[in-house]
């Protein structure tokens, strides 16, 4: 790509201007004639049998247009798509069972009316005992719900190999438990949708992942069939897995249904915490077998993770902790056993990383031990166990590139990890951590794994890329701008897009797994030719112009070189050979992936992604510590827009830097979350933030668009684990838990010192 | 068509749930934020010297964005895409030429505020003479423009045959001359636009028949590319040809440009009156040679056309009314000559019937007054003329079908006839007239005659018309699911039409000369035809369900008949096959028509629309008369929905009424319309209308779709002559001038009882 106009270069975010200036349309900036709004009574406790409830009161108040429980609700039991195994409910009936859970939606004129109404819902609750945590849960001496013996929500168990041989022949052995809380995505943009019901079809304007799986899951709640649902795409606040599955607009839609007028609801920040889809809890228990020379021979997993109060992507996100990290090593045999329970915390889902950071978190930390045990350099344990290029890892992953291990070499030049390491300071640690992801795992929809694109070439010469994925910040619109631009020579910023509308758009199973750049640039790149054909085909077959090629934003004669017209000519031209009828170039990417066997052997995704992280840190007499500097280095095939991969890498660390550090939507034994206020759940500030360094080390995939892989998640993955390492590497103390916070390490020094004390 | 399930039935309305529930979004429903309101002064007089314009008031109160005159707008001559012939412009510069030329435009952040600005803008005038009818520009004693002598805005002389030898020939000479006025078209929904113009785009929301060309106007004034222009169509209150040329939307468009701001306007019906485009008057002058059996042997036309202050579709009207209605008789030869002019007039354009009406006023008369000279009942003679299916028009038209003898038959049977002209009746008469239009006349694009449309298949099983034309009340988007219906066999009223944003649909050369059915009906069928192969093939080669054909709304085999899937599990299952992406079907219609020759020759259309229309009056002593019956009999083809096709008829023949009866948009000495409101303009009412029978002759055009041609505009073109027939059949006076009003006949009648004592 040496000659490469748009592909690799800095390109300028084509959204920016308008979201720097404040002309992007977010969700909330819609607001239609004669709208109703609604609120949600949400539930007092996190477990407790309801008495009575009576919204008589409410419903009197002037303004009310409408007071419903579960009862008023036709489907109040097809809440979810996610709740394929049924345990998802709309409103609450008898039990609520978490804070959170909702228990009455009011329709009034304004908001002000529908919330003087909530306050008028006369409920009597019964409290129940909570369970609030993993093992509690396990344990099963109390139940989230009386129809789910032990609280099992999933069972999972996957043994590769010959675990019991492979254990006997090992010499060494480390085991970790670890514990990983539930975290919000903490996307800047509430949620806010506007459902308007008009003569039989439904619009739905909001914010989403996954527009068409949210446009089956409104058409299962609501009752209409999908072709009279119509949801417009808003400019989209950050996601960061939240939009996958969200309760609000498929509540605003009921709502507009059921009352036939438009309803806006925006949730609070409090609500964000308490009724959106956060993160999956974990606790992971670990045992690691080596040979003396450090071979990784087996390794044993138990996992429990937190559903909730139901179950959404949660399922996949423990199948995916369970297996994922697992490929990034040479291992000969793996067992692991991983239990989704439910408790009386918030449904949880995807964030960034979609369960690999939590596992990450524990196998990462258990390699250093184990580097420790063997006394290696902890890089050069994971070199030595890394896949290569070309190699099949143990869950059936096919890497046609690997660059991890020029990875490890580029983040240690980074780091200047071997001087560091030969000239140990006081207080002072480097810790490192591998990572691996999929660029887009086969998901979402069993009957295909790919997706679809178009570009429109209008008789004006615009060209539109048409797409079902969003923008939510990645920079996809960017990307998919550069890949138009760079096919026909066009400014990018001139290419407008279209991404979402379920109405205008492909089908397609939403923007996650990190796929975008890989799959639908693919569909991108492949509609772009795909419609260059097509418009020189009939300039030379309807037109009379020869065999012409297209290039610099204009056509020229394929014999000869010579221009021969504007590529606006050439759309009018074109466009008029087909009396008017515009040109749409179609791009379809059908990825060599398989859904995987039902032990989810398989290999899932068309590339994958590979990093190392590393962390420096300083700590402190007082057990308060300061993160110096952290490394991110990452193959992601050919970068496809340097600064905005850079972007994503600096969001992702930091954001792997709050989890790390400070961030915790744990509850407690009421099941009251700790943190409810954005200053509370703390989230990393630039005060924080220590020197990073970035870095892309560029393998050329065989099928990403010229090469390219995928960036999204890998960054968040392995920050934690780093920091941990480093933290050991400084002090000498091994942290089981996240966010490692300066009370934790207090307590752990404390207990370091008083064992020391014991000793002597 | 007996096996029909939707095409010739009286389908309801798609569009007639949302339009009388008031749910419809009409252009003046739109209201964005930040939305500057603007206004026009228009001229305080038809004709004057702009001696001083002083807007330093007005460019002070508080709350005014700007105020601009001709000398701010920087493409101040590159007004209206008719204005060929450069003689156009936005605002006056040193003269204003007629009562509503614009002189300023004023934003404001209100229209109230807007509104008092115009009021503080200081306009000096010198009044010169005002031209304000046809013979007085003619004889050019007083000039409309300095830069154009004798005020001739289009000169046009076309002979055909030896017309000096046929004269030579002929043994029977009848002359008359008649006078046409313009007319309001009337469409009750006042012209209103939104413009925004954000980020180097203008979005406008306006109602229009001609999105693309509109657009082209936009970018030729506003000096965006057309890239960068999106029309989105508003639902439409009416259009009759008036919004084939509109200012409002471009002068919008032009001040959110230069003021970087939305901004919206409506016209005022005063405006709609004063600036807008109504009909083109006439005055017509004709001598018919005929053979003493009454054999049409040549015809000399003398035609004079008022253009107005400037050109619009006034030069194509003028062309057409010169030509279109001698294809209807078996001419050996005819001479015309046309001769457009400038007036102290508002410019004037299309008006259903484009030409014809005023055309066929004088022709149908000067026949009534060739059967009288004859001896002959006038549909004998008129029947003796025709021409009949197969033959050639004089001016080229090819009739592959014409049921014009089927019509009179039919119309004559209606009327009774026979018997009224057998038994006259005192003060009572009958009147016939013939009329002949286009199904879609060549127009617009030299490049292309034809249109496009996209039937849309989504994965939800949506079925959705995209096409660039619109729906003015028409009912096109019910015709088009019709047809969709019946390819499909789903309800029409399932189809989603999305007509004319120009963001989406295909180019198109609008919505005018009736070829709406014709061309884009076709377009559709053959849509729908593309889009069931491009299902079936998929279903067969990737689903493996072998072939299969699509009915009754879903999908059978083809070899046993047997059910095999829902049309909504197709939509799905082959949307899959192709990861996500829609199946568009697509439709391309290319009539074999030419543009014609410089004379006017050639075969201009697809199909040939043909009617009879008649009249039964009742004179009354004081002058006064009631229309009593009207007849109106078409061959229009195969009709596609009984009921709109009738609803079409009965509209047209009121709408014509009025015409001929009392509407008139002339102007005084002043140049001062003599009508300003819909109460002085006189439209009919339902008192007014007498007993209607309308019926159809189905012939069975081969090229239009189920063998339909067009309705829209004939059922206007012959009530005139039709009722002054009568008239004169009544009392024995002949009317020239429309409208025929008791004044007029009073004056008449007196005329005529003094020539009788005369005589005595």
């Amino acid at each position: 790509m040496d000659n490469a106009r748009y592909i690799g270069k800095p390109v300028r975010r084509v959204d920016g201007r308008a979201k720097v200036t404040g002309r992007a349309l977010y969700s909330d900036d819609i607001i239609l004639p004669r709208t109703n709004y609604a609120k949600v009574l949400h539930a007092r406790y996190a477990h407790a049998k309801i008495l009575k409830l009576d919204t008589s009161r409410a419903k009197e108040l002037p303004g009310v247009v409408a007071v419903y429980t579960a009862k008023d609700i036709p489907n109040n039991d097809k809440y979810f798509r996610m709740g394929s195994t049924g345990d998802t409910w709309v409103l609450a009936e008898d039990y609520v069972r978490y804070i959170g859970d909702m228990v009455a939606f009011v329709v009034a004129v304004d908001e002000k009316t529908a919330e003087e109404a909530l306050g008028l819902i006369d409920v009597e609750y019964e409290k129940v005992p909570v369970v609030y945590d993993l093992p509690q849960a396990f344990e099963a001496a109390d139940l989230t719900r009386a129809d789910r013996p032990g609280n099992i929500a999933m069972p999972l168990v996957v043994s590769r190999g010959d675990v019991e041989k492979d254990f006997e022949e090992a010499e060494v052995f480390v085991t970790g438990r670890f514990t990983y809380p539930s975290l919000s995505q903490l996307h800047l943009e509430p949620n806010s949708v506007t459902a308007s019901y008009d003569m039989g079809k439904l619009t739905v304007w909001c914010a989403s992942q996954v527009w068409f799986h949210l446009r089956e899951d409104i058409s299962a709640v609501v009752g209409l069939p999908e072709k009279d649902i119509e949801i417009r795409s808003m400019c989209i606040g950050g996601a960061f897995g939240a939009r996958n599955d969200q309760p609000l607009p498929i509540i605003a839609s009921l709502l507009a249904v059921m009352t036939k007028s438009t309803v806006k609801m925006t949730n609070t920040r409090l609500e964000e915490f308490l009724a959106c889809r956060p993160s999956v809890p974990m606790d992971v228990e670990i045992t690691l077998a080596a040979d003396k020379e450090g071979h990784f021979l087996s390794k044993k997993t138990k996992l429990l993770s937190g559903f909730g109060a139901h179950s959404s992507d949660s399922d996949a996100v423990t199948a995916i902790a369970c297996l994922r990290a697992d490929n990034n090593y040479k291992f000969r045999s793996v067992y692991v056993e991983g239990t989704g329970l439910y408790t009386n915390h918030t449904p949880t889902a995807a964030y960034r990383g979609f369960g690999n950071p939590q596992m990450h978190f524990a196998l990462e930390s258990v390699i250093d031990m184990m580097a420790e045990k063997l006394g290696m350099d902890p890089t050069e344990l994971r070199l030595l166990n890394h896949h290569g290029p070309h190699e099949t890892g143990i869950h059936g992953f096919i890497y046609e590139t690997n660059g991890i291990a020029e990875c490890m070499e580029k983040a240690k030049e980074l780091m200047d990890w071997d001087n560091k390491k030969k000239n140990k300071r006081p207080s002072k640690g480097v810790g490192v951590a591998s990572l691996i992801h999929c660029a887009g795992s086969r998901a979402g929809k069993p009957e295909f794994a790919g997706t679809s694109a178009i570009v429109r070439l209008e008789s004006s010469g615009a060209l539109t890329v048409i797409a079902g994925e969003c923008e939510m910040g990645q920079g996809m619109t960017t990307v998919a701008s550069q890949i138009v631009g760079e096919e026909f020579g066009v400014d990018p910023l001139t290419v407008g897009t279209l991404f979402g509308d379920t109405q205008w758009t492909p089908f397609s199973t939403g923007t996650n797994g990190s796929k975008l750049t890989s799959n639908l640039g693919n569909s991108i790149l492949f509609a772009c030719r795909n419609l260059k054909k097509q418009l020189c085909d009939t300039l030379r077959e309807r037109a009379g112009k020869g065999p012409v090629v297209i290039k610099d934003g204009a056509v020229y004669s394929e014999n000869t070189g010579e221009y021969v017209m504007s590529l606006e000519e050439a759309a009018k031209t074109a466009c008029n050979a087909y009396n008017g009828r515009p040109f749409m170039g179609v791009g379809i990417f059908e990825p060599k992936t398989d859904l995987g066997d039902r032990t989810g052997y398989g290999n899932l995704a068309p590339a994958y992604p590979f990093g190392v992280q590393m962390a420096e840190v300083t700590v402190h007499d007082d057990g308060s510590f300061t993160v110096d500097k952290l490394v991110s280095v990452h193959d992601i095939g050919r970068v496809i827009n340097s600064q905005m991969a850079l972007g994503q890498v600096y969001g992702g660390v930091t954001q792997a830097m709050g989890a790390a550090t400070t961030e915790n939507l744990s509850i407690n034994e009421e099941g009251v979350f700790q943190a409810n206020t954005i200053l509370e759940y703390k989230p990393p500030t630039v005060l924080e933030m220590p020197e990073l360094a970035g870095d892309f080390v560029e393998t050329v995939d065989p099928y990403g668009p010229y090469g390219a892989k995928c960036i999204a998640e890998p960054p968040v993955i392995s920050i934690a684990p780093a920091i941990a390492n480093a933290i050991y590497d400084a002090v000498g103390v091994r942290f089981y838990d996240v966010p490692i916070t300066p009370e934790r390490i207090r307590k752990r020094l404390a207990e370091l010192k008083a064992k020391e004390q014991e000793a002597k």
